[in-house]
């Protein structure tokens, strides 16, 4: 249920949302998605965004506006939200497993035939059970091979697996093989430009080894998308992929700020923030009324954007502050902001983004596909 | 928005369940409740339980059921969910801080005024600010002076604090004064028996004084509320405390797991686990279609129900199994269950709960007041 108690209306002043709640400055934000354009065109990279990061169908449109192709998506159920909200090109970047959910998958390619679908594979077993679900249910899907790239997590490990698994691919009538996905996950939070530009070196590698048998094969592989917010420029510079999907470049978050960059690097700026309010204060500590419930903590604790005070512990409902130096004062009910330390999960624990410029609401943007873990 | 897709149906079996769900054990579940019921029946004391564990109101139902005098929200908009659903005793546990959210707190008592509707105060000005905006709504309030025993959160410090903040609330004719809130949170997860015991004997003490100084200001203290899972008995053998609000019992978790108890203790067992499915496995690496965004990390990692496995890494869409040992054989598409680390904010994360007996689902319930961080 999307709580109908909204924190905030167009015209309200930030002072006067209430808290919890997510924020995002428009004017960091635009800059973020401009600064991204210009790259992926200065690189003639296809630039497909990750939808997961924000869930957000008002900010997903902003992206297409500057220059994406599509989107990619995590799950299916985020998807549907976004196929039925009128995106014609949206690449499922994982792999879809079970009846049910496989099931709902070549529904969802019934229901949308116009759309491009796209999904990852990486066992010939479940690609062809896709493939007789999407033969029964008379709809078509774009099916890439996923391969490990580093991450070990998912993903065909070999050239020669990529093959066979490509093969079971091609022998569905309604599947299209498009082609490799290769995302270097444990790459993107590497803190120094060599780490992560060398782990991206090896991807690149190895997918156009991938992509050489794959063509020996007679299999062929017209795109190789992949690349984070963390690493995209490598991907971009590799002459090897030809898409890239960043997703937290648009919002940004303590731990991703934390990566070093080279000076020609695009610049991203915090655009999202929790809002709170100062609920308890007794002598050099206060609390806010934000917690585990409000961002998550698994990449880091969130930043204060105010100087002279320190995130002493967090619970489920409350962040309590210790005063560290000569910041300013903080009095009860007053509001200030954190920096997320992950945007994703944080992201996903709302129903409402409020959208401000310079201190002012502009809008309320609905989290469409918040929850959508199927 | 609650997404419309249900990972199951009543007669489902578990290993049809759509993953990654969140799976409550019935008998498990009715086997806490009824220790519970036991227990605070033997000790005399009223059972509130705290509802921001679960936000589900059917399982509510359940603990009302099993002996609660009523239950604990955190947030205004939990006590609406609650309220709207005919619960007609709900004490939010925490101070309510701000023009929209007293506004929409002094809504909600006019709304439902045959319901008992409490609130924490721990500030002189912030309650009468609450009091006028209730007399001007028309709208009464019971109301507790929060006071610190050792959480360093919020609350009062001394008792001299506590009879300025009741003088307050006395003075707004819209206000009953019910007593003090004294919630040892820190003290839940100690581990040691003597430490959770050391910690409630002197927040009872504290308690104790503090009330002797309201009677003495001749401020009358019927109730004294807190205690939560790790401490309750203590809490309940006080004789101080007149009134306890553990959360965890029905569900458990990894964390609480971790206490050690008295012989005599009531045990309360694991109730509430996540399936997810194995979408990915190669070799002696099982990777789960479950991560950051459908269980919290905050308290540490989930833990697997079988043997054999252990978690690896978690991201925000996957769990990394590596195998350890001489375990089950795990296998694509296999559905596994994991006790998760901090049940309170992984429940917050799912719009359902998928209630099952002997592998049979009985039931889907919706978590209510999921998101209700307002």
């Amino acid at each position: 249920m999307r709580s109908h108690w909204m924190p905030a209306a167009p015209g309200d002043r930030l002072q006067d949302v209430d808290t919890p709640a997510l924020i995002l400055d428009l004017d960091r934000f635009e800059n973020n998605l401009e600064r991204m354009r210009k790259a992926a065109a200065g690189f003639n990279v296809r630039l497909r965004p990750h939808a997961k990061s924000h869930k957000c169908v008002e900010i997903a449109r902003r992206q297409m506006a500057a220059g994406a192709v599509g989107i990619c998506c995590q799950k299916v159920g985020e998807a549907e939200v976004f196929l039925a909200r009128d995106f014609a090109d949206v690449l499922i970047t994982n792999e879809v497993i079970g009846e049910r959910k496989m099931h709902r998958l070549a529904q969802l390619a019934w229901r949308f035939p116009q759309a491009r679908i796209g999904v990852c594979v990486d066992n010939a077993d479940a690609a062809r059970r896709l493939g007789a679900i999407c033969a029964a249910q008379d709809s078509r899907l774009d099916v890439y091979v996923d391969l490990d790239v580093g991450q070990n997590r998912s993903g065909v490990a070999t050239a020669a697996e990529a093959v066979e698994v490509a093969r079971a691919v091609v022998a569905c009538p309604r599947f299209t093989f498009m082609g490799i996905h290769a995302y270097a996950g444990s790459a993107q939070h590497r803190r120094g430009v060599p780490e992560r530009r060398a782990a991206v070196e090896a991807a690149a590698r190895k997918a156009a080894e991938v992509r050489a048998a794959l063509r020996a094969a007679d299999l062929p592989c017209e795109v190789i998308t992949g690349g984070g917010t963390g690493t995209f420029i490598y991907e971009a510079e590799s002459q090897i992929f030809s898409e890239i999907q960043p997703g937290s470049y648009a919002l940004m978050d303590v731990d991703y700020a934390r990566n070093e960059h080279d000076a020609s690097a695009p610049k991203f700026e915090h655009a999202l923030f929790i809002l709170a309010t100062v609920m308890s204060k007794r002598g050099d500590r206060a609390t806010l009324d934000a917690g585990l419930k409000a961002f998550s903590t698994d990449s880091g604790l969130p930043a204060p954007t105010f100087t002279g005070w320190q995130v002493w512990s967090v619970s489920d409902e409350h962040t309590v502050l210790h005063r560290i130096g000569d910041g300013p004062s903080i009095k009860l009910g007053d509001k200030e902001l954190l920096v997320p330390g992950h945007c994703d999960p944080t992201v996903n624990l709302h129903d409402w983004i409020v959208a401000v410029r310079k201190g002012k609401v502009e809008a309320v943007w609905p989290v469409d596909a918040r929850g959508t873990v199927f």
